[in-house]
């Protein structure tokens, strides 16, 4: 099992979306959370290793000019032509094999930050312990689903619900 | 606006469906609510009438012998042939005339029960005053979603969030 468990903490539009369909998240920036940051503070505190899919990486990269999670380790899994980048490390490791040396290893929990289709691989192989869903008050109609259509059926054990102005934040245990 | 608004109160999986691809809402049998109800009897309380697509009434027929609804006037939304039924009016009446003059005559809100479709129609017409959404924790994979692709996109504010047993109830405000 690891010392350590595998969170994918994320934003969803009440469509189940998680980016448009070029990636953007414009659409969490006029929304009205808590006063001071919904909870990322102490949740990124917590996280030793980040992991996220290459298409995530672009997006995080076009949003900013500083690497947002250079003070932890990073992983980008990409099947394409490996590229050095400052922050990161990009891998095509196997997953059943890198996420439980991650697990032992990992200074604190593992963040999937995304996207849909790395989220579909773990929930597969039943690589995900935690999902943290900062539920968005809007339909957006389009985009990149959080779980695609296909997806395996799963449960989930609701561990706590908060609301953090108009964002509803979901703690759920992914049930193997 | 009328006296009354309409209201969606519907169960939705994590991933967004109100149904199996067959309209099966089988997914809801084993889930833990709270004690009582979910405060589904204070919510019917309210409703005057209620309203609800041909397929949701097909699949309402299939689950119980005693029709749910047949204390309050009850419409069914069919383009196809009209037939005669206990307890239910088939209508195809334009909607822009039916629900405005319902909101002005009816005992009590109006309860837009399902499905798809038909939640589709009345958020493009933005005769959708409020949505209570009842997230079971559970992922189907595939199925008949709440907002299917394409829905116009949308805005909605929270006015309450509640927790019951394993279910989460969110109610929305409709921005218009």
């Amino acid at each position: 099992m690891g010392k350590h468990k595998v969170v994918l903490y994320i934003a969803m539009s009440l469509d189940g979306y998680i980016a448009r369909k070029d990636g953007s998240v414009d659409w969490l920036d006029d929304v009205e959370g808590d006063e001071v940051d919904n909870g990322y503070g102490k949740f990124y505190d917590s996280i030793g290793t980040v992991v996220m899919g290459r298409l995530t990486y672009d997006e995080v990269l076009s949003l900013t000019d500083d690497f947002p999670y250079a003070d932890k380790p990073c992983y980008v899994y990409s099947r394409s032509k490996q590229v050095e980048a400052p922050h990161v490390v990009f891998t095509d490791e196997p997953l059943e094999s890198f996420i439980p040396r991650l697990k032992d290893t990992s200074k604190g929990d593992i963040w999937l930050v995304g996207g849909g289709q790395l989220v579909q691989t773990f929930l597969e192989m039943k690589l995900l312990d935690e999902i943290y869903l900062a539920i968005i008050p809007k339909v957006l109609g389009e985009g990149i689903r959080l779980f695609p259509k296909g997806t395996i059926p799963n449960s989930f054990k609701l561990l706590k619900m908060e609301q953090l102005g108009q964002i509803v934040a979901l703690s759920y245990k992914v049930i193997v």
